[in-house]
């Protein structure tokens, strides 16, 4: 079991993994070439798997091949479900140990796919069982935040091949999520109005930052990113719900995922990225009107260092407006294959 | 000239740099093998440098050999000092343009001299560099946080071998900063205590997070440590100013920052770092009893991925206190040279 530790000078919170855990000769240790064995995400290897919570199938029984997109509980969970969240231990020295969840979820049964060669079909599926896997933590009143993430390449934490996502439950809403929505729920209250709804018409206006647009989305480089190329997907209507999508919603969001990560790919020199959804906390019921989901994908470029450890600040070394002119010039000159 | 942009939504000000400014097309680039290039910091090679603002010297002329310590602006700064920060732009599109400093210290004549072999002597120059800096730094009404750091390593985000410092001055207070000193101003409030006070004599009794301790020192690892071996060196005594160190502290400082970087040097295989100071800001004038500076050296031994970028939860796969125990047991085996 994990626990949560708090740190009262920082006001942070820290997982302290205990079942993830790696014992501390382990970094000293010098990499020795793997053994090879079957990737546990392909056809024919589910039982290397815990047992899958959704796969989607045309009628093959479950926890073999012939699905399409499956997830299961991560074998190694940096939070799980058992028993009600306990704060324990005096004011300098807080930590909370219980409930969370973590899954994986395979994205497609083939190993070199890619998130910007996946079929549209394929797209779509993979944020169905988003939501539904979103859903199923919604109903637990012990989870206070859900993270849907996806980690592309070595350098960005990935440490199997296989496309896949990690859902994360918290037993606690993340001190930036809280911060997000307080700053949200202001806005509104003194304007009337969905502060990133705002920012996106804003963008859409100006145009230097938007990457690209289409019915239902836009994906651009917000005015204070700290990375190069850190692209944000928003729903260009107001949505305070990520699993409130329509089909049409859906399909437009799957087109502009697949679109985006191509760009990447293909601008950029297939870079390891990390994507993540970012959506409001559980039970809190803020005002609808103030809350709107986006999505990031936030390719590893660049290396924070001692200032960026020390302040919090991030140096971002490229303007977002370039970043943005660039992919635009690369789709213009035929050099992304969407 | 950089410009410090801030975000409405997540409250965060980043640094987008255009003088250090890279051109999107170049993250592209396949990385070639460079020209060899003297070492710019290297005994011969200080025509290669802005001219030096600092310099420990047996009598030799600026800009040329003979010096123990060597400390001039950044070829490529961050952050410059050209007349009176600019705030503009409006609620949503907020930006501070203007003042800020950014230097380099080099560490000693020898190209690879890493900290952990430093003599003590030499160890002890530098740390008065340090201050000599700052003070410099804490000088200018314009400047109100200094942050001092050394990258050691490629993985750290260093770019040049030769063991170096920088020494950053921004002209804002960092939130992170802001917030851990509005924490230790509202507990000395409550209490009449020093929070971290509190928590060294905590650490010092309990023992089982302590990695060593000297006359005026102790390093250990925080109870809610965000990554493996994250060393954090603080002075025993109450300590609000880094720059009030006495001769014998400053001693005992340059002895356990060499201690410190020998044993992960020695038991972690050379790990790349980040070490940074953590001291107040300045021109704040918090109550005396309130503040304490302190150092951190943070091994790069594990990769953030999506979880951590979405929420700003970090999980550490290795608990203090197994790493701690790891550490003392490395240096009573006799496997650490100090």
């Amino acid at each position: 079991m994990s626990e949560l530790r708090y740190d009262p000078i920082t006001d942070e919170w820290v997982v302290v993994a205990t079942v993830r855990a790696r014992r501390p000769d382990s970094f000293a240790a010098v990499t020795q070439g793997k053994p090879q064995m079957a990737c546990p995400f392909c056809y024919g290897e589910e039982h290397q798997t815990p047992p899958e919570v959704l796969a989607y199938r045309n009628g093959s029984a479950p926890n073999g091949p012939g699905w399409q997109v499956r997830a299961f509980e991560n074998r190694y969970p940096a939070f799980s479900l058992n028993g009600t969240p306990t704060l324990c231990c005096g004011e300098r020295y807080r930590k909370l140990v219980g409930s969370g969840r973590h899954e994986v979820m395979v994205l497609s049964p083939e190993h070199d796919r890619h998130m910007a060669h996946l079929t549209q079909e394929q797209a779509e599926l993979v944020i169905r069982a988003y939501v539904e896997r979103y859903q199923w933590m919604e109903g637990n009143p012990n989870l206070h935040y859900v993270s849907v993430i996806t980690n592309q390449g070595k350098e960005a934490g990935a440490t199997l091949e296989h496309p896949h996502s990690q859902i994360f439950a918290v037993p606690m809403v993340p001190k930036a999520v809280r911060r997000e929505m307080q700053k949200m729920v202001r806005y509104y209250q003194r304007t009337g109005r969905c502060l990133a709804c705002d920012v996106v018409k804003h963008e859409q206006a100006g145009g230097e930052r938007t990457v690209r647009e289409n019915e239902h989305f836009i994906c651009y480089i917000p005015y204070a990113s700290a990375y190069p190329f850190d692209l944000r997907i928003s729903p260009k209507q107001h949505s305070p719900e990520f699993t409130q999508m329509s089909p049409e919603q859906i399909s437009s969001f799957a087109r502009m995922l697949r679109e985006c990560s191509s760009m990447l790919k293909h601008s950029l020199g297939d870079p390891a990225y990390n994507a993540f959804l970012h959506a409001p906390p559980l039970h809190r019921d803020p005002p609808p009107g103030a809350m709107h989901w986006d999505y990031h994908i936030r390719p590893r470029l660049t290396t924070l260092g001692g200032f960026e450890h020390a302040t919090g600040l991030v140096i971002n070394p490229t303007r977002p407006e370039d970043s943005a002119e660039y992919l635009r010039n690369q789709l213009e000159l035929g050099n992304v294959h969407l």
